[in-house]
């Protein structure tokens, strides 16, 4: 916990000296990813709270904290007296405003237009006007507030680019620019704004390490629909890049830049697009083409050489989490491992495979009650031993120079299989059916993530269980592990298409006793097969790319039909075929025995009863 | 088909002499149902379409009918040379008058403004806002040009109503006035316009017979939040009705009754209330609020009683059905039975119904590649005969005093099991499971249509099958066979609860060969139920009420999963159960002994292979 009196007392002054009433303080950066640079971790400065997601806002008399349900106990748990949590969309942020800052007196509310999209920004106004008495007004700040009082703020750095291998990345710059450029040219748009690194990324065949677990550098670049592209980025950081179609400009340039577009119709991306971007642009007079960007699905499609990179990465990802699975069940029955140790444990593994570059997100690593905690991440405050007899839940993945892996196992922990719970048991095969129903499903052309979800569930609201969040995500290529613009949810209204790849993630929670996730990444294929009934050309279905096992102590077979049976048991097959040659081609692995052994064991089919 | 020349003639100069570039003709009358008066079929009198959507627009130049996909064969079939038929939204009726009606020269678009809605004026207002030059004008016209024209047709005309029996809508007027006035007190509105008949019929638990196939009459009312009900229709019909809450105006008198609104605000439903209706009441000075309105919510849950209703009444539609399906597979192997003598045979056979009113819909009786046709209408002109060892779709359903029924079967014509062609029974089978798939799916409070559409759709799916139509649509009381909000379909968003009935029709339609539709209704129930792993207090479930036999010889039970089979034998047996007693009980059937070996012939249990 933070104590925040200092902190809060010196914003207050400095809110006094802006003529202030209230400032909101974003947890985001400036190109709204998931993650943030040590530099850009403000909200967790002034507030002490450390969540992925959330915004404060400080007043002379109040300091606020608001998230989503996710966070409602880490919240309450990293913030001093001086905070009041209120958990989204339960209460709003523009209703807080308006009870907490005066409405009627035309209160300002500061914020760093840097640090606030169009999106959000439009939002909040609009409900602002609807609500209050229109005189609440939000001013965008000369200067980012929380920097001018975080006196040991750590600086925020660049490093070095690298291109991306055309063995990896499958297609070249020129022929992607060229796909992007035509889009602007049916739009009538002469230049698009580049607010996403992970677009950047793909667009360029680009890839740094200013992210911990995405590799991207963090910059805006402009894209002509002459296929010229310009960066606003630390040259020194891009000296190894090959510089066709690319001009570099150090990014203090960026808001002088904007300048010269005037006349032009830029095509900004509202959800993505800061504020303070879209603001100078108008000022210098360029025509806005407001609408979602053409790069995120372009990027969504992975190609074949993408695809078959997701396949191999897969693979060699399987062998360390294999190796970890086993060292784990020898391990963790003593009782006195715990849930940093094993995360720990695992990620020395994923060093040791060809081309890691990082995990992909800090591995989730939950032991007992701490796995129904679904975005729990184990700290020193936390750390806790893997109990004998309970469920160990671990999500985590790997950033690969030819794709990006996650992938969630849950696993009994005790010597004995007859010591699992028979109750979790239950649980655990139900999400596994719902598992299997999504891998095996085909749909057809159209079919969209809210259809998906619903069919992945139907084995568990057959029963009566059922999980609160999405079935799946899509996971960029040696880029973001979540990644847009598909999902299967129940939100879910973008047309799943060949060349995605999507998690397929179902589980159940149940609070202070355990949580259960059992997580595939699935590459959507075109099977085009032939029926015996109907010739199916356009029809869709999933490619799994995770080959490790399912753990066979928790599965009752007797709940399986025949065909799931077959599923499992094929799976299994399949994982041993593929991966225990990995494992026998290693060099230095002392283990080895062990390992082998133990997948032999862990990949037997599973039997009726 | 009709020959136009004279009546387009007629009406061409009708354009001329009231200065118009062109007229609407839409299909609807002004209540907007789907079924219309035959003094409101000015589509078909001008165009000779009978669809029972779509519309025409005459220029000077030219005639152009829209309708949808449904009807693309029906337009081209019914009209004559002097139209072009358009399938919507391929091509929209905006684009298509800005292109034929000189869009630059402020050309003027007459309607009727009682038989366009205000959401449909908006959306074509805006559409050629949008898309045109703005010069183009909808200019409401003072009387109907089509009846200015239409010398021989028929008077419109009132039925007497009459009182539901409290025996049967379980809910007093009193009591229903009162939700609703409620719900007017919180959204501010002094009245409520209700432009729906089956909303009027309803709330004030009457009924009527100036539809064939809805008994309502059409009728619009006014209901003040005070409760009082003032109803615009000819005192003679309601002569019979209980005058507590109502006042009976005639309905001439509707439109200068509104200038009373001045200064009120008026709750008008923007897709049912006529764009003259609101034009009057803004003209009166009347503050509109527009919104879905608040009786069709409440319509859609039913009561205890409604839904007792609902149970007794599909046992007694089920022996008409039943009696139907032995007879005609008795009488149809021979080949000499065409589709509408099925389908008088049947309707003959309802007419024996305790409480029946009338058939709920025209009856689709459809063989061989006529089923593929989903709205297939059988005319003098298509009537076909039921071919030996083909197909035959029937689907079909009653208005009855406690419910309405509506249930589609498709069975094997021919007198030999074996003949029944082998891919046919495959996809009978494949639509069984997807049949049986909702029947048995229990989901969370808060699933919505198209999350139970695409559990229904998997098995389809899985095999490269599908159907072009929703799953499901929700049914009235003793009202319209289709009744919203709710419906089980890809665009399905409405919550699905507890007392909503629901239809389950999966089909499969191969064109030119044959179609498949097997439809039960359901009623959300909550089986409030504690399962062995959760406690489920919230979850919903269905309660089938068709209890009418499949057709076993055209399910294949090696494609059956164990529960599967359980399911239809489960079925079976409970037809068996709760409908052989009733036929046993009633006097007068002369074929009893046939009927009753037949049920059990066809109620027993289907094996593994």
């Amino acid at each position: 916990m933070t104590a925040s009196d200092d902190r809060l007392k010196a914003l207050r002054k400095c809110l006094a000296a802006h003529g202030l009433d209230a400032l909101i303080i974003p947890r985001s950066d400036a190109f709204c990813g998931e993650e943030v640079q040590p530099a850009d971790e403000r909200l967790a400065w002034i507030s002490g709270f450390t969540g992925s997601a959330g915004l404060a806002v400080v007043t002379p008399d109040h300091a606020a904290l608001f998230s989503d349900g996710r966070y409602r106990l880490q919240m309450a748990d990293q913030t001093d007296d001086n905070w009041q949590c209120h958990v989204m969309p339960a209460v709003g942020v523009a209703d807080w405003l308006l009870k907490h800052t005066g409405d009627g007196n035309g209160g300002k509310i500061g914020f760093d237009p840097m640090l606030m999209t169009v999106s959000a920004y439009e939002r909040l106004s609009q409900e602002l006007a609807t609500k209050g008495k229109n005189l609440l007004g939000l001013v965008p700040t000369a200067e980012n507030l929380i920097d001018s009082i975080w006196q040991d703020k750590p600086a925020p750095h660049t490093t070095p680019a690298w291109n991306v291998d055309s063995a990896y990345h499958g297609r070249d710059r020129k022929d992607k620019i060229a796909a992007i450029t035509d889009q602007m040219a049916s739009s009538g748009a002469d230049c698009l704004l580049i607010s996403d690194p992970t677009e950047l990324a793909w667009l360029l065949n680009i890839r740094a390490s200013d992210l911990e677990n995405t590799p991207v550098m963090l910059a805006f670049a402009i894209l002509t629909e002459k296929g010229e592209v310009t960066i606003f980025h630390d040259p020194q950081a891009l000296a190894d890049i090959k510089t066709d179609h690319i001009t570099i400009k150090p990014a203090d340039l960026l808001m002088s830049s904007l300048a010269q577009y005037q006349g032009q119709t830029v095509w900004i991306d509202p959800a993505h697009c800061p504020f303070g971007i879209r603001d100078a642009l108008s000022t210098a007079g360029a025509k806005l083409h407001s609408q979602s960007g053409p790069i995120t699905p372009c990027k969504a499609i992975k190609n074949q050489v993408e695809a078959e990179g997701f396949r191999t990465a897969h693979q060699r990802d399987a062998v360390a989490m294999i190796r970890f699975l086993a060292w784990l069940d020898d391990a963790a029955p003593d009782g006195d491992l715990t849930e940093m140790a094993a995360a720990a444990k695992l990620q020395s593994f994923r060093r040791q495979v060809d081309g890691y570059l990082g995990d992909s997100f800090g591995t989730i690593s939950a032991c007992g009650e701490h796995g129904a905690i679904v975005h729990y991440r184990a700290t020193e405050h936390t750390n806790a031993l893997l109990a004998p007899n309970s469920l160990y839940l671990v999500d985590s993945g790997g950033q690969y120079h030819d794709a990006t892996t996650d992938i969630t196992r849950t696993v009994f922990i005790g010597r004995a299989p007859e010591d699992a719970p028979e109750d979790a048991a239950f649980c655990y095969t139900t999400v596994l059916k719902a598992h299997i129903a999504l891998d095996q499903q085909r749909f057809p052309k159209g079919t969209t993530g809210v259809q998906l979800d619903a069919i992945t569930r139907q084995p568990l609201w057959n029963v009566g269980l059922d999980f609160a969040h999405g079935t799946g995500h899509g996971v960029g290529c040696c880029l973001s592990v979540h990644e847009g613009p598909a999902n299967i949810s129940p939100r879910g209204q973008i047309n799943i298409e060949a060349g995605m790849v999507l998690s397929n993630e179902p589980g159940y929670y149940r609070d202070g006793a355990f949580g259960i996730r059992l997580e595939n990444l699935l590459l959507v294929i075109n099977p085009d097969s032939e029926t015996k009934h109907s010739k199916v050309k356009d029809d869709l279905g999933f490619e799994h790319l995770t080959l490790v096992p399912f753990d066979r102590r928790l599965i009752r077979g007797d709940l399986l039909s025949e065909a799931e049976r077959q599923w499992i048991n094929d799976y299994h097959r399949e994982v041993q075929e593929k991966i225990a040659p990995l494992i026998a081609a290693i060099d230095d692995i002392p283990e080895r025995g062990h390992v082998t052994a133990w997948l032999t064991a862990a990949t037997a089919p599973i039997l009726e009863n």
